[in-house]
């Protein structure tokens, strides 16, 4: 948890419940299955989700013990699908810590996933709300189905379109639910709710907009992988997609444009370093900036809500954080 | 489906019905993510579970479209966790089929799971019974947690509190939850849950017993694996239990009694046969069919139970089937 973050401040208390409930989860289970988790839980990560979800519900005027029940939630359910996710790409490090699967079996990685999992939807029932629930499992399978999506299409997808479907899925869907769940838990109006799903949906592609610039932007030791991860893999991300748009004539654009992945490391160097200096990450900021401003608008429509600010800072750090 | 089986016969309409509510979840999905789902619901099984399930709820008098939901739920929780477990054994047939880790990537076969995972608690939460999502997530935490406890146990654990525990976790609990949660959509009654619950524990337990002897008695052809293999892989079950208590002063015996593993293949060959061979096997049987007796038992003390005769003849089957 970042102290330091102003927005985090009024919700200290229910985030240090929300730190405690999720250990509490593996209590009493296998020691080196608690053991697993507790590593996963320590190695930081700024608790956004759970800070959204208390925010957002605080607004609304939620009950804050189920608010608490539900961050926990979302927090396990994001981490349990990291887990996965690490394993799915032989990842050895994130945020700087050594991944599950870089000291475990893949055997025992996929179980304590699938243990996660299991305890997120059980707080997701413990918030006694049917809509919650409902919500919760749909947001697991649209994870789950982004990323087999993302697993089986072609190479090179250069379609914006794509690009913000895919965002959602993998991003912006469990933003979306963080404030969407949040504010169920506090009110049945449909605007409201609408709007609320609005802001976590907007924040949420924002965020994921950025981190597709830091792969371009950050020192691939921030990153733990090299710098542009994403399009050595093929992946074709907002800043590149940006620079396709403005140098149409480019050769290595044009070998994107006829469906082909760049292969050649000293090529595909120099086409990160003219992504990187080119005015494409002013763009994706910008982008990201718009997806930040709407998500205010929506808030700033919601009739009678309190303590807004710190949501409106929370959607302000997610553009202008720096990792 | 096996037509054959009488029990299954009043509830054809409600099993099929099954069959499409499951399909029905990978309609609009990625299309080899919803291949593979086709392969793995056509790759038989008897779908004893949601046979289970919907006889035990409508014997209670539940609603049926409710309990349809709660059985395709148990079904997509049941082949989830397959997924996974085939996985991580690296089984390469099951059922005469081949597992979807023998045909994809494991990176596919987990994502594959973690979608059956979220389509379950999807429709779990579409019974709109609290209790029973609870009952749902914490079953699938019991499965989770069985598995990490299997893979982290020293070998060769001799003990039957062990073992029982372990085929609980692994069997029973999902087993337990079909009546359960089955009796939960038409009762609130405690001493009647309390019942349907013992109901489906005693003749889950009585399911893995039998699967344990057929790991002994059983073609590998039809196993789709080495005749003995739970021993092989340091997995003491009831028939080498029973056998160590009749023979406690066999050789082979007294290596696993001091906590070590047979690793030479003549020996283990020999110890498998000899237990085969052995009223181990008998023993074990006779156990299967004491869980079965007292699970009639609590089910004849339920007051007012309506069609009990299907469940009385599918506890009889899980002890009297030849695969």
């Amino acid at each position: 948890m970042n102290a330091e973050l102003s927005f985090l401040r009024t919700i200290q208390p229910e985030l240090e419940q929300v730190e405690l409930l999720m250990r509490t989860q593996v209590k009493d289970r296998e020691p080196n299955l608690r053991d697993a988790v507790y590593h996963l839980l320590g190695s930081g990560g700024k608790r956004l989700r759970p800070a959204l979800s208390l925010l957002a519900g605080k607004a609304i005027g939620a009950d804050v013990d189920k608010l608490v029940i539900l961050a926990s939630a979302i927090e396990l359910v994001h981490t349990a699908s990291l887990v996965h996710d690490d394993l799915i790409d032989g990842a050895l490090l994130r945020r700087g810590t050594p991944t599950l699967n870089s000291k475990w079996s893949s055997s025992a990685t996929v179980l304590t996933g699938d243990f996660l999992f299991a305890c997120s939807a059980r707080l997701a029932a413990d918030t006694n709300s049917i809509p919650v629930m409902k919500q919760f499992a749909d947001t697991v399978s649209i994870l789950a189905d982004g990323e087999v999506k993302q697993m089986f299409a072609g190479p090179c997808s250069i379609d914006r379109e794509d690009y913000y479907k895919r965002i959602h899925a993998k991003t912006a869907s469990l933003f979306e639910t963080c404030s969407l769940a949040a504010a169920m838990l506090g009110t049945e109006d449909p605007e409201i709710l609408n709007n609320m799903r609005q802001f976590g949906y907007d924040i949420g592609m924002a965020f994921q907009i950025i981190d597709d610039v830091f792969d371009f932007t950050s020192d691939a030791s921030v990153l733990g992988k090299p710098v542009g991860n994403d399009i050595r893999q093929g992946l074709i991300t907002l800043p590149t997609l940006c620079y396709i748009e403005t140098y149409p004539q480019d050769s290595l654009v044009q070998t994107l444009v006829t469906g082909k992945c760049i292969q050649d490391e000293e090529m595909l160097q120099q086409f990160i370093h003219s992504i990187t200096n080119s005015d494409a990450i002013t763009q994706s900021r910008d982008e990201a900036g718009r997806f930040v401003n709407h998500g205010i608008q929506c808030l700033n429509s919601v009739v009678g809500i309190k303590e807004k600010q710190p949501l409106i800072e929370l959607a302000d750090y997610i553009v202008s954080r720096e990792t």
